[in-house]
């Protein structure tokens, strides 16, 4: 069962996502909850705190699923193929929280901002070292890690913006699609 | 010389992008252009009808560069390169009210928000039917073009997410790269 915490956390997820942080209050949230705005203090300090809340257990899912694919010792191709589908399963998994992760997180103030900033191009990181390594062993062409990082991300990222878990096409099927293109994108040609 | 109007435009499409539009207040562009509130009114009737100016605008300028390119008698991995640098061009050459387009626009109010949701549907279908001809060509492999479209389109819509328009790389620079590795990815293999 929910706790009355991740309750709340889910509500603001919703809400952020789909009104944005800014034009979302307290006051919002603790409606959507049947509570009063003054009883969910009880729970949790500020709305800053509840967007933090999502924003960091977002980013911890990324790199839990990703980190252990990108430092096995699979040819770069295969790593990338299964961090793609990772990062996918985050998004799909719980898109409206991975919408806040995306989008909203420039909402936080500057410390929390700089964090999420730092870890985000870490994450980031994991991606343009697959790519290097790839070049390195002659599995990808010639290119700019960083840009062709960002172009992958780019592309998974935009998923919040379409997909719908009841429509006719399963997160599966999407990376599997997305992974096929972006590594032949990728590949040297021989 | 900018006309009250274009100032309003700019400034409203700046705050739009960088706050949000629900965050943003008629008073909030007034105050940035050092007016009343109320004077603001003379130029226009309401936030949302800037709003509405401003993707209006936008889906006009991205359908000015990327349609004659798209009904060019050119091989279509020649049209979709020249599609993606004409998209990179508009996104880059106004990068705010870009911004505003790809991610406020679902903030206007059913009738104008479905008037847009299909000039973006018709806009995706411009990229749907070059894939789609490259398919038929024998240029790109077999592949579902509407997926393939949507890769295409969500990475060229992250880059508001992280261009500077003063940093090292060029609008033009963006656009080869991206080109060169989205293109690969569909291309068939011989």
């Amino acid at each position: 069962m929910e706790t009355r915490r991740e309750q709340i956390y889910s509500t603001a997820g919703s809400l952020f996502s789909r009104r944005g942080y800014a034009a979302t209050s307290v006051r919002d949230i603790a409606r959507e909850l049947d509570l009063q705005g003054g009883s969910l203090y009880a729970h949790i300090a500020s709305k800053e705190d509840v967007l933090w809340a999502i924003v960091a257990d977002a980013a911890d899912r990324f790199f839990a699923a990703a980190r252990p694919l990108a430092a096995s010792d699979a040819p770069a191709a295969a790593r990338l193929r299964g961090m793609i589908h990772a990062h996918i399963g985050v998004v799909t998994g719980q898109i409206e929280r991975a919408t806040v992760f995306l989008q909203e997180w420039r909402f936080l103030s500057p410390p929390r901002r700089e964090a999420i900033a730092a870890r985000r191009d870490e994450y980031e990181g994991l991606f343009r070292a697959t790519i290097a390594a790839g070049i390195a062993a002659g599995e990808f062409a010639p290119t700019d890690p960083k840009l062709a990082a960002t172009l992958v991300l780019s592309a998974l990222n935009g998923i919040p913006g379409w997909y719908r878990p009841d429509g006719g096409l399963s997160a599966e099927a999407i990376a599997d699609h997305f992974a096929d293109t972006l590594i032949n994108g990728l590949a040297r040609r021989v």
